[in-house]
């Protein structure tokens, strides 16, 4: 239905307020006519679908360093209470989650702090699945970058650009950190390209990945520049292997507690 | 930006594979012969905008009990670090925050488990601020839901209802909880209400206020009944006055902790 609602709003507000107006007058007098009626489902009418881009997590969902993420204690049981919730302690960089740019600044903008326009945006979605399964530490280059720009358009600036490595797959396996060698190893951006795209002045990056640097990072260099410099991050991010490169619209549902240096969220596209 | 984008994405998706396919390869014909140029951003060419509807929250923001929702200790310093996270202790419904099924049920569904679809969906608004200005445990009652539509036509089937108050502008003061009388006292829903839209096909119920029941509610009525119907609920929604009564697409992010009753989630409108 969602997306059909998108395409009516759309429409609506790329009218004058006047027509707008009027146009609702009339829809409302056949609805009044027709009393109380559900109007029907859009969705089923719309070309167009809702992907969600987040894995479900819990203590077991691969973390960086190796420990839980998350933690559960019940606040209020449902036996005897006839309600429920838990008391959760959650370390900000669990589960698909921002990284914003106080996580690498002293003084950067908090999670609770980015703009909205940010957060609803183009998606881009570089595909390095083929290298990434000759080499886990594969990293999108420049030269990724320029390819996808010959085959589909420019960079609209505001995006969000993120690599499908085809990791989100591995999510619940051993393989997702990837640790048989003794360290972390995952596909992540280079810096030479996040240099690049912060020229196109894209405002986030994504990975369906642990970080935003390749797990054999030794130096964090896309951490240490890309955020620094008032941009921000997802990682862990699923599914991005159902949308097209281009055309679909991104939203970045990020947390919004204050001073947070990023936090788990809720993303989903629409195409 | 984001709405123009959502208009072209949604043009691209109202056309045929082939057709799309088709416009792409002649738009980058066009772009590749321009070089990595960046595209202009699009909202400045849009009628839309985006509302964020999620208050930015501490350990200060007003709970339902009183008690902070939220508690932060540093997990990496970034002295020393150059790095920095929070390990955060969290209430689940704390902030501008979903309840789930499962949090009024044994076995309902969790807050990790709604559809997307539901996620991303028409934004119908009642506003019940002039009453509530007279009377703080104001409901919205069945006959508001028949103004509405008289006014507006039909609420969509799978809509978010929301009623706005006027309690949102309040949230930082006393005024929001409003305990002057020793109880809570704020607008909310009347179960006579959620009933008709249960009815209607409504998927979830947003309120500017720390309860979907008013505040003097002594039975929950709306909370025992709206939740357990696989239905789900939006608390302290922010700036619903600044969205028309129709016409705006909300996207929910709601948090995707597996068996979570609900949680601090980000709410933002696309009008």
């Amino acid at each position: 239905m969602c997306d059909a609602c998108l395409i009516e709003n759309i429409k609506s507000s790329m009218l004058s307020r006047r027509s707008l107006f009027t146009g609702a007058a009339a829809t409302t007098a056949a609805v009044v006519a027709a009393g109380l009626t559900t109007a029907k489902p859009a969705l089923a009418q719309a070309a167009g679908r809702v992907v969600d881009l987040t894995h479900a997590y819990d203590g077991a969902f691969p973390t960086f360093d190796g420990n839980p993420g998350i933690l559960y204690e019940p606040a209020v049981k449902f036996e005897g209470n006839g309600y429920q919730l838990w008391k959760l302690t959650i370390f900000e960089h669990t589960g698909t989650h921002i990284d914003a740019p106080l996580h690498f600044s002293a003084d950067g903008t908090s999670v609770a702090d980015l703009a909205p326009e940010q957060l609803i945006c183009p998606l881009c979605i570089i595909d390095v699945t083929a290298k990434a399964a000759e080499d886990p530490n594969a990293m999108v280059e420049p030269a990724d970058i320029e390819a996808w720009v010959s085959a589909n358009g420019a960079i609209p600036a505001g995006s969000c650009v993120a690599m499908n490595s085809g990791w989100g797959a591995k999510v619940a396996s051993p393989d997702f950190r990837n640790t048989a060698d003794g360290k972390l190893a995952f596909p992540g951006f280079s810096k030479a390209a996040t240099d690049m795209l912060a020229g196109l002045d894209v405002a986030s990056i994504g990975v369906d990945t642990l970080s935003l640097d390749p797990g054999n990072s030794a130096d964090f260099a896309v951490h240490f520049s890309w955020l620094p410099g008032g941009r921000f991050g997802i990682e862990n991010l699923a599914n991005l292997d159902q949308l097209p490169a281009t055309g679909a619209t991104i939203f970045i549902g990020a947390p919004k507690h204050k001073t947070g240096t990023g936090g788990p969220a809720r993303i989903m596209a629409v195409v």
